[in-house]
């Protein structure tokens, strides 16, 4: 959904090259499908599909790791205190260097990602901060003549103006995908759903996607 | 080579775990002999061997894109001027992130890479200040708990002096590679083969690996 509104926004100003992630996540599959959809709705050609096989190799994270459970009841929605067992060790950096050589070599002039702060999982590598430090790495680790911003449309909002902001763009909201755990229909009760069901319960919209378990929308 | 040298280093103060990349480059099939050799020289348990498949997917290198020549007496020797067409696209920064997301599963507490700045084939991604930018974004992007530094002990050693320590150090030269374009015997004539022989020829030792040519040692 960050990155479906992430990618309305980039559309306005860019012409759009989407960069999808199979890094062995549960709902790797369901994910795909939600990435062919968005691109198909805003006609883009350019699209990659890159595979990390390394965090199934090393494990360590609930979205992983098939040994760790998701968790259906954590305190996810209030502030949080540590790092969840959803975080994916460095996750976004293997997203982002693939961004930044694709960027690279197609000549792109910006990298938009969907990385939400504050009203969020607390993942380190979702704060702006994070985001300031790798915009460093690309401008020393690349040719000179290369410029490469990162742009992080949506990372002050809270996920209720993503949902409306979305809205507004038009953004097909019914083709992203959330859950963590199931890639047919939503669980409704992992972090990722309770975070997005009550985005649009904040933002007065009717969420379209398919949930498992009744829930109140 | 310059890993080699850089894991002898490492495993005079440090237990080793050694990630080898595969990534789609010429000699990848001999890249990986080299690492398991050399881990069963220093009898490396922690191994992992990671596919890095977006380069072989976007090209634009002479390492990974077929369609790009390796060249074989360009001006890499000479001061460089402008970034050699085997520079890969952000190389480094998938290794890194590989290395960060294990580092932090298997809680490792430095990163050891060997990157040579001056005294070789002018990349960006492999100067100080890119590594310096780097490890800030470890600082950011993982665990606040996580503490993991980045060392780069033959950044700024000359190739010859490489070669010297790693003798000095025992390591097994022998069992490395460096040729960008055979995996069989060494061309003896690409750029990095050409730094090779002339950093044994400066240090005034033998190479014992195999060349397709004679060559000056």
């Amino acid at each position: 959904m960050d990155s479906c509104v992430t990618a309305a926004i980039a559309q306005q100003n860019y012409r759009l090259a989407l960069l999808h992630a199979s890094y062995g996540q549960r709902t790797e599959r369901r994910e795909r499908k939600s990435f062919e959809d968005i691109a198909d709705f805003y006609g883009v050609h350019e699209r990659l599909v890159v595979r990390f096989d390394i965090f199934g190799q090393i494990g360590g994270s609930a979205l992983t790791d098939p040994g760790i459970a998701v968790p259906e009841s954590g305190n996810s929605l209030a502030p949080h205190a540590e790092i969840p067992v959803t975080y994916v060790p460095f996750r976004n950096a293997h997203f982002l260097s693939a961004a930044v050589s694709w960027a690279e070599t197609i000549g792109a002039s910006a990298i938009f990602i969907g990385a939400v702060a504050e009203d969020s999982s607390g993942y380190p590598d979702c704060r702006p901060e994070y985001y300031q430090a790798f915009a460093e790495v690309i401008r020393e680790g690349t040719r000179p003549e290369t410029r490469i911003e990162i742009a992080t449309p949506v990372i002050a909002m809270r996920k209720s103006e993503i949902v409306r902001r979305g809205a507004e763009l038009g953004a097909p909201l019914g083709r992203t995908w959330s859950c963590y755990q199931f890639d047919d229909a939503a669980c409704g009760t992992c972090d990722s759903c309770r975070l997005r069901l009550r985005a649009f319960d904040e933002a007065g919209l009717h969420d379209a996607i398919a949930y498992r378990v009744p829930v109140a929308r």
